[in-house]
């Protein structure tokens, strides 16, 4: 069986030098296919995940070369021993792999493999010594498979924070999250971040400073360093800690994966603080994503005067954040969370599942947008993006006029 | 009949001149014998205001001359049309009324009429048209009679916001002050603050710059302006609003009469917002009975690394405060508690009782006070006061220690 001119069989062969720890072959092919199909479908796709997930990814990659058909998915789900499955799952399985078809390509594939090994990126899928067990609570929506440079972490998720914030960062914010970083590295925590500039940058760089482990999520490839400025905070990042993507090596990083990447963050971590942030920063994705999934989220004030801080205070406002001043509250507030798996701050309020935040963070305030183009800049079919638009309408969240969609 | 060489028709007469509004003959009693024992009880007195709400005042009056025995008060039940009323509620009533009996001044209450008289002063009760009805909810710990300077405010406590922080204010401090002062009275609100130094008196400044209604308790007389360094800006506000006081005329402030005026500007505002305020800032304690009795509370956060906003982040933190950053918020969380006449913010968490808030006032985090200091800081029974501290020692708030109670 091969795929578009790709087996089974070679797909593994070019997975053994990657993969993360000890594999059996046969675990090797179902690697291989999770490693190709991240580099088909877009990060967090729920359709494709959902698929995955029945199937497995060796059949699902199959799906992409055959016709794709309800039949043949009919067939594949006897053959997995699934029981009875309704015509509607069978047509949203089949429009949710087929969709992806004319973005399957093997060289790209065999190219990806070819740049994780000559960058030294390994490949872990859950249960591997590096997959950070967190993320599996994003669901359909979790990442079919991670690429990681650095360190074998092993319990350092255990004890993580997210520490995210602006790019746009001030003094005041570079100076909290400096002595937060170092505080909580001195109470034992891996500090996650995103490797931007401003905050995420003076997290990372703190922590290393202390002898510390942090991580890093990024938005494009693990060969990538992004931004271009903190190649170097990257590379020594790899060295004591880790670097981690979602998408293989070689893609570049875009709006929508840097949205995705975000989720990554804060799923992988106990607790997420933003330490400064606007009123539109995008840290403040990563804070929704916690909050949704039920993870504790802490925010650091600052002055009302500052619009640098005004994000921080929206959080404290609207998405019950926990108010957090040092690095002793920000420890106590991931403490928090260890105690009852989901709940935790925020768990009170109706969260938003991962589609509604999807495409919240897709729309707008002034551009509207049509369902099609957020069918397409979510990966979501048209169907369920009506319906969760119907939804945060009702919330008053979201606008339909003339053209299309707006955020309000 | 005669109260310690004063009769109730002396006391109506010496009441006359003062009292706010219309009264009938009998209600002047009535008015001067709640004046006559707030010279006499302190603040806050549970015990004395359960028997004055049961029997009235002038019959709580006599009873302090009388012998006040459990045979006199059933007498009286009798007379009032009371049921039947159990032995140790007769036996505490008793005990609530004499243990002021010392204090009785026939001179003193004479002597507070007179300076009433000649500062303008006039004497609200509930009913009275200068009255803020809010204040009802304190229940037995509500004030017995209101002294007033200023103008008859009407409905203006309807629309008002407490605006209160620390003397030792920063820069930062007055000047979020003074935008949320300005901002508010621009949407109608009467701003009503304690007349200290640092946030109180900005934010009264700056309501009186911008021709609002501003609102001043103190902790002493209204005729003895405190602080004197503010003896200019209490004759401004009574121009166009008013200054309120819960003790007669010529009474000097004390620690206690701080705390007990601090519940009269939390339950007579519609919310409190806390501006700026270091962790053992009094204002906390405002915030504390703005809390306690389910009103809106609001805190404005600033830097971490200020200690003068030390204490408005703990309120974000352990109050379930609301994070308010300027006058639009403040104005929302004010309608807020509108909507619900209890409840609001803060009412999830279990709320304490005004006695746990007297006694846990009058602690110290170093010097332990034996239960019967702690009966004569406020006023309560040696019973309610243990009882209270076993309820506050579960819940981790206070300690016994060798010599006696300390704050944790």
């Amino acid at each position: 069986m091969t795929v578009a001119g790709l087996s089974d069989a070679r797909m593994a062969e070019l997975a053994v030098p990657v993969a993360d720890g000890d594999v059996t072959d046969e675990s090797l092919q179902e690697i291989a296919a999770r490693a190709a199909w991240s580099s088909v479908a877009e990060p967090g796709d729920g359709a494709a995940g959902g698929v995955v997930a029945a199937l497995g990814a060796s059949a699902t990659m199959r799906l992409l070369s055959s016709r794709g058909s309800t039949a043949r998915i009919r067939g594949l789900c006897e053959e997995q021993g699934l029981g009875e499955i309704t015509e509607a799952v069978l047509s949203a399985w089949v429009s949710g792999v087929t969709r992806w078809r004319s973005r399957f390509d093997a060289d790209a594939v065999v190219e990806a493999f070819g740049r994780a090994r000559s960058s030294g990126a390994r490949l872990a899928v859950p249960g591997s010594p590096s997959w950070p067990s967190r993320v599996d609570d994003l669901g359909v929506h979790a990442p079919l498979a991670l690429w990681v440079r650095g360190r074998a972490l092993a319990g350092e998720f255990g004890r993580s924070i997210a520490l995210v914030g602006a790019r746009a960062a001030t003094g005041y914010g570079e100076h909290v999250t400096l002595e937060a970083s170092s505080g909580l590295v001195d109470r034992g925590f891996a500090i996650v971040s995103g490797a931007a500039y401003g905050i995420d940058g003076m997290a990372h760089r703190a922590a290393l400073a202390d002898g510390g482990t942090t991580i890093a999520f990024l938005a494009g490839g693990v060969d990538r360093p992004y931004p271009s400025g903190h190649t170097a905070l990257l590379a020594r990042i790899a060295t004591t800690g880790a670097v981690y993507a979602e998408v293989p090596c070689g893609v570049a990083p875009t709006k929508w994966r840097f949205l995705q990447r975000n989720r990554l963050i804060a799923a992988a971590s106990a607790a997420t603080v933003v330490l400064e942030a606007g009123a539109r920063s995008g840290s403040l994705n990563t804070a929704g994503h916690a909050s949704s999934l039920g993870r504790p989220l802490g925010a650091v004030p600052g002055p009302v005067t500052s619009v640098a801080s005004a994000g921080c205070h929206r959080l404290l406002r609207e998405y019950d954040a926990t108010c957090v001043t040092s690095a002793a509250e920000m420890a106590e507030l991931a403490a928090s969370g260890s105690s009852t798996d989901v709940g935790g701050p925020g768990s009170d309020r109706p969260s938003r599942s991962v589609e509604a935040e999807q495409i919240l963070g897709a729309l707008s305030r002034r551009r509207a947008a049509s369902v099609s183009e957020l069918a397409e800049a979510t990966g979501l079919i048209s169907g369920d993006v009506q319906a969760v638009l119907g939804l945060l309408d009702l919330e008053g969240t979201v606008r339909e006029s003339g053209g299309g969609w707006t955020r309000v």
